[in-house]
């Protein structure tokens, strides 16, 4: 670049950090030429509230309009051009072919720094075929458009999904609150996959407490058709659901094919790679978005996560460093996410147990139940929350949170502690902010932090929900009432006020397990026993209730 | 102490962190003898909901009974003896002299171990009286009995309370709640004092919105008494207000009477000096709770923190080492404080201005105007936040948030990167939880640290909300509307989106301010100008609601 001429800033893709790195790019250099092509209709809509209009809780489309390009152009000089699509990049003389989706015709662009912000787009599964008439995806407003106008037809009474992720179970809420049947189809025998099994159990509750028809660990063999109309869903077993609309959520993938053919490094994960300034292999060449990989932080590896926080944040950065080599840099990510379904909300960050198992990382696991503010005071709802630390130095790795309220305030904290490779320690010294109408005296994050503790210091030792009890002395400390709803088969019942009066019935040579509801006063009884002298005593984390959500989990 | 004999632990006071002390020592020793004294009738309570069983939201009085003496021993063995006042230590013979204030009968109980946890009591100011038969604290259970038989007489038309603290706050709201008139009183020009006062303007708001009488910047000069009735008060400038009850709330100081006779050591803020393992000067004698000093993180010195968090986990500290060694240490803590004032909700944490500046030291500000959840969400309600800053490192040294929802999670986040010492960087880097119904793909916490961001970069500076605008040349970047209902006298109006066709209407020499509304098309409009080469140019952080804020505070 000639530093006597005006610096070119091309930005390809106006959603998904597009935007965002366009109108930063203005406020680091005024002189700067900045041009914003973008294939679709409309710039910066708000995607993540696609589903809630589909519902009609976001009352109006035109509330998803975040900004035009008529304000684009008034306020930061940014030139957009909207039905207009980059059709290859020649790094050697720094032009991009473009194309006119309205007129057909072809341009070429010149650009010194060029930020590919194209984003990603639905994955077709295998059973799909283009030019279905009632087979929608749920990612741009042309999507939720034809959408509500089938809907509006009248002639739906039934709504297949297929994809229990967070879009896909957005959606089947919102559907359902328009009225029609709805089925939800995952491949998964759970939902949510982010979430371990147990933890997604809550979910699965409350869509079919909500009439969802659920089919779970179901594979589509394909569509049954009449015509181009999709009739009914054909399962592997054979076995056929009628519909009379798709919903595909199953996930979506980068739309590389531009970065790939002018030659730019693609990561391991399959996202455009970029440096924490959002540089690709090409330093004149940025990306952001859901078109790149992110840095995991706890796994220091590359992974994409097609979210709005992060595209939001690279596009800020990328914009800044093409325009005035401004040199904020990206954090890394945790795939923190949530999502509400119906009157639960579930959230989660930073590693799950699977991910630990496929990887052979070390890790174990704390579950606490607890309310989401003050149990003594008015409309205390329960929460479940899961942690997961490393053996080692006791290292958050990941949590889940699943509950009524105060879902999202717990799993960003966890979220901000991780981001600091912080551990249990930190946890159980947080100075949170306490009143009953917020959280108890000994938050829910408190909890967790105590529970990882003493089970670091074996004090005493916490054992998985899922244990084998075979060979275990089980020591059963719930109430009555308690173990009649819901029995542990073997166990030895003594309520845990007894037990300092009774625990000679025992025998102390035994490896014992204690358990109760939720495992606070199995604690209790497990230090007592361990204290007593018994050689191996462990507490069931989580308790019968884990149990319970662990076995329907894997039924 | 003798290896072989059985451990004695006693603890002095039953609530604030006493009885978490007890039941955590049980659980780190199965043998030892743990005794519990309490001069109350009762044993951990939940002091933090009096104020809202007194206005009836929570319903019963036995909700607040946490745990009984019978549940200790039966659960803990733990030996609790109510209406018991421990008189002396005898430090030489590890024994000390206690009260049964039933029988009056003195007697003397032997320690390895002693776990001080006697707690605070509240402050009386110069003009309180012993004997009043209608001016109360609300500190007890006892003192909410006599309060609630008070009020059922239904002589009470109108309640002073004095004290614009936490608990007079949520008192104040309760007490509303019952239908009696209210006024307010606070030494202080603002309630809430761990405010800065621009910060609590909104909370007077609420107050007054809801027919509360303020009285603030009101130094009361006596009661006006009949017999010892009191019927009014008198304040300083002559003028009087009648009431038929007071209630105190002027805050409270740690009971360290028993810990001076014993010789221990006081610390700076006047509570008893104790290290991370919560050991006094005397390392066989712990305490905890409200009457010790803590280790305030940013400003790494003793401060006094009576609150129900710190109280908890410093018991549960205390009680561990006293009874098997185990050294958990206690965190510092932050003044982590929250508080619900009708529709309102307002938090801080770490530093505040009037704090900065009565320590030297520097700090920057930032103000963020935001919604709790997606603005195109249904149910968006506004939030405000400050944040201040380090301009050296951009390390974060305290916030505080008022709004009406969200404002709890925003707080923990913030107190979570101080306890990590975190900077304006991590916030703007945090991985959050986002989905619409619960914050933006840029949260507030994001804003706020790219406002400080590029404040420390000149990217450009912020100007505090108060700045005198003398001598600067002031750019107001609001539509007509907003100048309207908010107007910023002497400065040249141009709305952002006509800035970059007629930024040449203003002179380039002059050093510049910009302003909008919240500061956001302020920043906007700031950066244009910078880079066309004004060499000064600062946006008014937080814009001209924030200017009004500050303004209704210094009235």
């Amino acid at each position: 670049m000639n530093a006597m001429s005006t610096l070119k800033i091309l930005v390809i893709g106006g959603v998904a950090g597009g935007a965002s790195a366009a109108a930063r790019a203005r406020r680091c250099n005024a002189d700067a030429e900045i041009t914003l092509l973008e294939k679709g209709p409309s710039i910066s809509f708000a995607n993540c509230g696609l589903p809630y209009q589909l519902g009609g809780e976001i009352k109006s489309r035109d509330q998803l309009l975040v900004a035009t390009p008529e304000l684009f152009w008034d306020r930061f000089r940014v030139q957009v051009k909207t039905r207009c699509e980059a059709l290859k990049i020649d790094r050697q003389r720094r032009l991009v072919t473009c194309k006119d989706l309205e007129s057909g015709e072809t341009f070429d662009l010149p650009y010194d720094r060029l930020i590919l912000s194209m984003g990603a787009e639905p994955l077709r599964p295998p059973f799909w075929t283009a030019g279905l008439t009632n087979v929608y995806s749920l990612w741009t407003l042309t999507d939720l458009d034809g959408l509500q106008a089938h809907l509006q037809t009248g002639n739906v009474r039934r709504v297949a999904v297929i994809g229990g992720g967070f879009v896909g179970l957005e959606s089947v809420e919102q559907l359902h609150h328009r009225g029609v049947e709805v089925a939800l189809i995952e491949r998964n025998p759970q939902v949510l996959t982010p979430l371990d099994p147990e933890m997604a159990v809550p979910v699965e509750g409350a869509l079919r407490a909500a009439g969802i028809k659920l089919f779970l660990g179901a594979t589509v063999q394909r569509f049954i058709t009449e015509g181009q109309t999709v009739t009914g869903i054909e399962f592997a077993d054979g076995t056929h659901l009628d519909c009379q609309l798709v919903l595909m959520g199953v996930g979506v993938r980068p739309r590389t094919q531009l970065a790939r053919d002018a030659g730019l490094t693609i990561g391991p994960a399959g996202g455009v790679a970029v440096n924490n300034l959002l540089q690709t292999s090409d330093p004149q060449i940025y990306a952001c978005g859901d078109l790149v990989e992110y840095t995991h932080q706890v796994l220091d590896e590359p992974m994409r996560i097609p979210l709005g926080g992060p595209a939001n944040r690279s596009g800020r950065i990328a914009g800044a460093h093409a325009a005035c080599g401004d040199s904020l840099s990206m954090g890394a990510v945790l795939g923190t996410a949530i999502v509400r379904v119906f009157d639960e909300t579930a959230a989660c960050t930073g590693l799950n147990e699977k991910a630990c198992r496929a990887r052979g990382i070390e890790y174990r696991t704390a579950f606490v139940q607890a309310t989401h503010h003050a149990s003594y005071f008015p409309g205390a709802l329960p929460m479940t929350l899961k942690l997961l630390y490393a053996p080692a130095d006791g290292k958050v790795l990941g949590a889940q949170v699943v509950g009524k309220e105060g879902v999202d305030k717990r799993i960003d904290v966890i979220a901000s502690v991780i981001h600091f490779g912080g551990t249990v320690h930190d946890l159980a010294q947080l100075d949170l902010a306490y009143a009953p109408p917020y959280g108890s005296a000994k938050d829910p994050i408190h909890m967790l932090g105590f529970t990882a503790e003493n089970d670091l210091r074996s004090a005493p030792e916490l054992a998985p929900p899922g244990i084998a009890m075979d060979g275990w002395q089980v020591v059963d400390v719930r109430t009555t009432a308690e173990l009649e709803s819901l029995p542990v088969p073997g166990a030895v019942h003594i309520p845990i006020d007894e037990l300092a009066a009774r625990w000679r019935e025992l025998d102390p040579q035994r490896p014992t397990l204690t358990i109760c509801q939720t495992a606070k006063r199995g604690h209790v009884a497990a230090c007592w026993l361990r204290n007593q002298g018994f050689p191996i005593v462990k507490n069931i984390t989580g308790g019968a209730s884990i149990r319970k959500l662990l076995a329907r989990a894997t039924v």
